[in-house]
């Protein structure tokens, strides 16, 4: 069978590189292009990668393909969607609302950006918690009359968060959220990113927009879709104070949430441990083989040990505690990587559900 | 005037290097003996400081003075308290059990250590919040039928969450606090203290005992002593999360506060900033220009900047918002020294108000 | 065919810990023992790894074995070595006095210990570089009277700096070498090893005892062995610093050296990239693809992209460039994995030579 | 007497803060004017400093002060020479090229840039060790008819070099240096500065430009004047690495020296000890107690705890020992701190040189 043909565009961020990592060896996915801002156009990947100090800016702990090195870079705003099955994007948000609807009238549009995630026909994807919205697309379709359509992914931030929160909601009911979070400085991206000066020996308690991203976000993707013509929002209270660190990946935040419901640490453990996600997620390609793990060592999780936990797909909690404030109120800490799950390849696990949904051939 | 005689026990650890500048140029009391574990008895002072590796374990950035640096360390057993007006303890709990007692027999015991925080008859001292628990140590005297007596000053942790909530208190009534702090590696000392391989390019969830420790020390702390036989607790509700990350001073603290009457962030702001403390307080050698710094530029607090504001002793807020889930809720950030204000200056704090209440002298 | 059984002694350190991982699925040696310091005999090994403060001290990335975890631990000192094929040892230096001439009675020891490292009829293997030393076990056990030998492997901190010298001295003649270091700090251990306060922002000018280690051995490694009574060292000037840097894993080193021949950079790049070891050795199960990776990127090497090349097994070498001041001088700057190739993986690697070369069977 | 006006331009950069902080209470020197690049014209000086995120770009721990914030910043190619008695800049090469010989047609240009530190009417100016220098801007001046002159100091890595250099050479002779630098992050500025993904848990071997800045400027600094047209550079030799370490000020070096006399350790610490520099430069006000602090502890220096020494001002060295290696050789480690002495601070010592020598009026 032929691989479905991708282009990534913002492929010479993080992200993007991200994307080049999950697409290799994909089973029914294949990179078929890359585009990034026009003053990389016309270079190859390898040359668009370097800063202007001549500083190779390939990331990840893998080596650079070497065929991908030398695939060349398109302008974002030239790719021409006919040549391609699907778009992944990763970039600014600005550059989203222009390109993604482009791109959409011809193919499926799987974007980590911002820009369209609050629309109304616009579902926001994280597959084992709400594989039920993804049908939403055939909405968005038929209302702007396109061909494909738009799918975006969650802030990263919100990903590990939703994602624990999931369970106990189906099983206690989730009514408040009180998050820290202390992010990663790949959450910020390379240009210009966090900056060593800044952040080493220290903490920036600020990131602007992100806790009203998470706040919003977490509404939706928690919410009820009943095949009409948009989400409807959980209605739970969430509040948020997000916070960087000195740590290159790996999001970790400070969970307190009251249920409708009490229960036991026991309880909270069991459920976040035994649960498959949304139906046949569990079995996507790049599922992780457990959704959380759960830790009773009180030091776990860390971002450094627990970050690429499954592949960077799982959520690693630890720290369940009750809580006294709250009414049944339970604590606990997460860890979620945040260019992995919380990025490129949670994107990609995205463009896996609308295959196996039938919603990504045109 | 002849100055006060203080003897610092612990002196090698990185609390007692900070008594040891503290108490350079001191108005009214002058360093008079070093203590330590039995190990580094009979050493000088700058020997005792060495570590088997043969590095010196001078931990401030002044210089350590040459006139400290040939003092004779001795057993912290053998301190014979006579020969002090007073003492400085930084020493672990289980060692503080055995010590403290005995040097109160004589002496008034300024304490960092943990041991009899929870005392009926002890108070627990930040002096802007409670001066007015200080006269406990007559009760406590009289009781143990000692000359001196002991106050113990809060864990590091508490120090600055305490501070801020004094003024909110004050004006509005605190009910309840959620917090999740983002701890200095300082807090946790040098032997074995916190190492490199764990704490780089990563977060450590859990610091034993302390979460304990700040919900007891805070309801003690912000409660009232009517002149009777104990401190009446806060009826507060208190649940923490504490951390640790790669920073070397200053703790960071992300606050989550209910509160009795609904308060403003312009209120919470001019409250906190025009806060003079406790009568007299701030008239105190070592008090800072103000209790409490809040910042508008949503980026502070931050420890590297700020943990050294006004000699370490202000506590550092910023990012005030209301909070939409807990009732008449407010949320911030705050960084505070954690062995300056947290544990030596604090301590130094304490003798000049018990020094200006009448209750130092014997 | 039966595997070879072999002991970890020092199993619970950070080279244990890699000896470990090394084992994994080892081709002919199996893990059939631990052993440890007394206060940690007979606990399992999960809980000889816990920290007094509880903190798991398993410090890989890759989980803990379940297998492993609750293997027993023996007191080192209490090792049967007649249980054994093999042991393989990662004890400070005093201990190994004590421990490894005991083992060897009765089977080979290879050790990452500095206690018999410059005993003359024991060899300092570096595979690639001198296996033809190893016969030398031969005269050891004759001299002894032992069944089984010691091989020693060498310092972390040279293993990189022989690997590149070796084809350079092969083809040029290697006459001087001045090298700084910039040392991980997982050369220290955990033990205390390096505390996050001395390291965080900061440099440490000085590990004792390396730097002597570095020109004692160097030349021993690099010398020739005639079949004799002992290996005669090369003639060669070695002067070095060695600093401690804020990196986790993975040693840097500057190096300047002087040559008996011209090189040019082209021909040093070559002569390194071509260089396949002495005979045979390319082809043990754990040899990396090249011995030497050399990068033209001025960027490169950087010990967190470059410390893992190779399964921790290749050494990196960049930024090659002619030196003026040096007779016929050469500079360049090396990664290499000071705990995989430096220490676990390269002594399972002696390990193998033993084997390949007949010596490993008693 | 009134103070002498003094112009920064390149204001907002980490070097242009240190400016602002050096010219606070300076006996002779005023701040009456700030420039920057064109998009910060017209803005507030704290309005420039924010970076595109909101973040305030005030890197220094002593707080901004108020009369600063409030100036109005100039774009640097509008400022008018003749409203000022003295300029400072701190701008990259290619922008001083234009500004600076602009700006000297009417007054004198300290500089910290490197575009004209090369030319022959140009002296490269560290006041202790070449204050003889200084009058070849008499030269400059004549030869291209400006009432004002042009003064570089050299690169922030070759600062310390050459101070510890000069007492040896004028006791021993300087044949040969090699060096290998530990560069802070603060000498790449911020914008776009090193990125904390790029350097946090690594060591990036490669900075442009400076091994050959130090190179060259190294024979120029320790050359003769004879009051002729240009400086006889040093017949030395000099070869460097420089890289970079996750340290925030203070650069480190690892320096090899060969002597044309030999000289013991003691010879070495005590010529450094007692070196006063060049007549009269230890009483200019910004000097430091002692140009060089040399270390007996082996665990000295380190850049956290020794960059600010004296105020930034002060070389410290430690770890003194002959080489083996080289002819007559030493080596050492040193920490100087880059923005201070190796920049802003070092600018004023200059301008302060100058003045004394009666070169900075018109």
């Amino acid at each position: 069978m032929a691989k479905l043909r991708a282009v990534i565009i913002g492929a010479t961020g993080l992200a993007g590189q991200q994307f080049i990592a999950a697409l290799r060896s994909h089973p029914f996915l294949e990179l078929a292009g890359l585009a990034a801002s026009p003053r990389n156009a016309g270079k190859s990947y390898a040359d668009a990668l370097r800063a202007p100090s001549g500083m190779m800016g390939w990331f990840l702990t893998e080596p650079l393909p070497e065929e991908v090195a030398s695939m060349p870079v398109q302008n974002g705003a030239d790719v021409r969607a006919q040549d391609y099955d699907l778009a992944f994007t990763a970039v600014e948000a600005d550059v989203a609302r222009e390109l993604e609807p482009r791109l959409a009238q011809h193919i499926p549009v799987v974007s980590t950006a911002s820009a369209f995630r609050y629309d109304e026909d616009v579902p926001l994807l994280i597959p084992p918690v709400n594989a039920d919205h993804a049908p939403l697309v055939r909405e968005q379709r038929r209302r702007r009359g396109t061909k494909g359509f738009i799918v975006p992914i969650p802030n990263c931030t919100v990903m590990g968060l939703a994602i624990t929160l999931a369970p106990l909601h189906q099983h206690f009911g989730v009514r408040a959220v009180l998050m820290t979070s202390l992010q990663a400085m790949s959450g910020a991206g390379r240009s210009p990113g966090v900056i060593g000066l800044d952040i080493t020996d220290n903490v920036i308690p600020f990131i602007p927009k992100e806790e009203q991203k998470v706040e919003v976000e977490a509404k939706k993707i928690l919410g009820t879709f009943d095949g009409g013509a948009s989400v409807h929002p959980l209605d739970v209270k969430v509040s948020c104070t997000c916070t960087r660190v000195p740590v290159l990946e790996g999001h970790t935040e400070s969970v307190f949430v009251s249920l409708a419901r009490r229960a036991t640490v026991q309880d909270a453990a069991r459920v976040m441990r035994e649960w498959r996600g949304a139906e046949g997620t569990d079995r996507l390609p790049s599922a992780p083989g457990s959704w959380i793990q759960v830790h009773d060592d009180p030091f776990r999780p860390q971002p450094r040990l627990d970050r690429d936990a499954q592949g960077g797909m799982a959520t690693t909690v630890g720290r369940l505690r009750e809580d006294e404030v709250l009414e049944n109120g339970l604590k606990y800490v997460l860890v979620s990587h945040n260019t992995k799950m919380g990025a490129a390849r949670g994107a990609v696990l995205v463009a896996e559900l609308l295959h196996a949904r039938g919603l990504l051939a045109g």
